[in-house]
């Protein structure tokens, strides 16, 4: 099989403005997160910007990309609605898309969902354990029952999401409540999956068990089909499966 | 229980521009269906029309209406971007939602599905018959196994709609297509139903069991509960179920 | 409306057994659900249980049965097959179900959802808190964002159920889990709830909470239409909608 | 890759009774159906019959299966329920599962899916056309909008199944009716297919793109992970994720 093109999308902004952020991911979120896929021989990520050109999100550079990261917080609002819908043509064709913590409000999510993607939110660095709810699922494989981060900020039901097709993981928070922090849903030809750790003050996106899954579901995500362009083609009345005559107004 | 108050929206272009509809639908299409859903005694329908300011659909209208039902064709792209978001809020707030016919390329139903929602299709005047995919379901009750309407506008699989909650019709046609013309979702706490027939230029909304289809729908999809408002609160450390104390960095 | 009539089934074994459980629920667990039950003037709950002839569930019993709760633990094994594919029947043909708790091996429940219906638990008088899913769905109405259980029996992912409908509870204990404690399915006409709460150790289904849920539950679950009954129908070539003759193998 | 492993199933009745049916598969359906998927290097096809001791499905077959294929009919009573909760359980733990045609009444079906698996039906050898509904799913590629079977039994709606998780193929019938004809569920970790054509009196399983259909869908059906053995673990008071003390009973 030839390597899996992932492209790393990063909002870049917590990092050039705040020196804590900076300590902690020097080269950016968005490199952290496309070393931790480059482990994997099979996989070949690059990344893309917000302070780019179309956001580094060409036509082109979509067209090769098999499956899509994204993480976004601080500046949802400065993401063009055209690069939006060109992100949302090319889910459909059947890119995969893996949305990553604060991108439940990235333009994105909400456009492919359709939902408020609402939660309730703490940051008080407390800890959150992740359950596994299907251990059979290609996302979790290599993982225990569960896993923890011991810092991480704090997300809680209600999530304003459709059901998913695929209930991920679950998690759990010290200070008393749930998350639905890993899920899956289909668009047109393309898989999405909904991942939720990874705030911009702890170093989530060094940790094992976090990589282990962002790689698994790259691959999961991988498109199964050469992409299928949207189209709504007139079937004249010649070219009708069945031999049929146009009716004519009285 | 109070009557079910339904907003009938129409574009209500094609009537004023072509001789052909005005002849068919003499006080427009938005007045057939709403003098269809009125012979019920339980609903109070009423319209709302693209030409009005903002387009019918006021703050004030949309919070006072239980049921919204969905006709547009030819005008799509006259719809302004902050009267679909305000609807699509309401949709998730609770608030019903009938799609009729080409309406599934109006800008709420892509904003709410997130796919394509492309088809294809041909007119060409054929018989079309509706079958009914789950006959102990609210919105078919009345019906038999498939009714027939004479003379519609095809539209063919493939239907670029992510998985529906529930298959409620696919309709035959004299050509030799199929399509899934009756469907349903749900988007936060707002039941949506996409119901197929309806062209502009054939009789459809006067057939006696395209009424009673939608008269079901618009009941199936009465909101269940108050609207719920969508928020996203923090919650700060001393409001934490658990008691937890804030991760001081070292 | 006519009052919603309600069967509580209960396995009726553990309050016979145990004198610690005959003295939480002295009539029985099953009496206790239907007490809770008949507070709301539209809902009429009677009982049956294991040990009556055909478990209480005669087909004229569910015949008039709107919705059935189900509580088993000890004696799944002992439920006869032949009832159990009555049961199903009458899901399929429009009858609601209530699963609770330890019911999530009832063979029902198994033969509905087609999965294993597996699980963690842990029998410590632990703290549950169950947390709003979507507080839009009926069932949930009158409830805050969460509710605790001071007391109850753990229950953990993986939890092995097909993707719910709709997930509406999910639960935090305090020794670290987390379930999906509350979700709906549909088979055939019929709705489904499973809801977690209620070991046999614990006075539950006094609590105030667990009884408006169960309440809104069985209203939820009603039937939407008269029963669906099942059939295979051939539709011989003289019947077929299309004027068809029959192929003659050459 | 190893080669993929499946099995092909076949209740081998009508081939054995009937003169007609021995005429168009000598060998059996079963052995057709096996030599069409052996057409593909990457794919390992054995048989199982109705007939063989433990109908050829011992524990060590299933094992070693990667995918099921599944065709019966006449003698569906005649498959014992121990093979089928061993077949059903090995689902849950991840093997694939294509049901084909008549295959819809197999105990196997109606355990994994819960619901009637009804339908109406017709045999007059009318056409049958299926259309894709997603034409970026794995089990279409290769085909184009739809293909054609020039002679088939009619299998008509309402199918009772609970709602697909994908929808993969949909029918037109020369008669006038439609029908679900491929369609995808999981349960546990297994994959389900199900696919319409295939009455014993036609040469279904030779035409091109019905094989070329069931290569594609027992590669969509490959496990994605090892075996995930059903479990109920208790987890005692010490193992659990966060220190807590039993409750003692005042």
């Amino acid at each position: 099989m030839n390597p899996l093109k992932v492209t790393v999308w990063g909002e870049n902004v917590h990092e050039r403005q705040s020196e804590l952020i900076r300590g902690i991911y020097p080269q950016g979120m968005h490199n952290c997160i496309a070393d931790g896929l480059n482990e994997a021989p099979d996989i070949q990520a690059t990344t893309a910007t917000l302070q780019e050109e179309e956001h580094g999100l060409t036509v082109e550079k979509l067209a090769e990309t098999d499956v899509l990261t994204w993480w976004g917080h601080r500046a949802h609002g400065d993401v063009s609605d055209e690069i939006v819908e060109r992100v949302a043509r090319r889910v459909n064709e059947g890119m995969g898309l893996i949305v990553l913590h604060s991108g439940h409000y990235a333009k994105i999510f909400k456009r492919l969902l359709g939902t408020t993607c609402s939660l309730t939110w703490r940051e008080a660095g407390e800890k959150e354990r992740l359950w596994v709810c299907n251990p059979g699922h290609a996302i979790v494989q290599g993982l225990g029952p569960y896993f923890e981060l011991e810092h991480e900020e704090m997300y809680g039901e209600p999530f304003g999401i459709p059901t998913p097709d695929e209930q991920i993981f679950i998690s759990w928070f010290a200070g008393g409540e749930v998350f639905r922090s890993g899920a899956t849903w289909r668009r047109g030809a393309g898989k999405i999956f909904y991942f939720r750790p990874g705030h911009e003050s702890y170093p989530t996106y060094y940790d094992a068990n976090v990589k282990l899954v962002i790689k698994n579901a790259v691959r999961w995500a991988r498109p199964e089909a050469p992409a299928w362009k949207d189209a709504a083609p007139n079937i004249p009345v010649d070219k009708a499966p069945e031999k049929i005559t146009a009716w004519v107004r009285p």
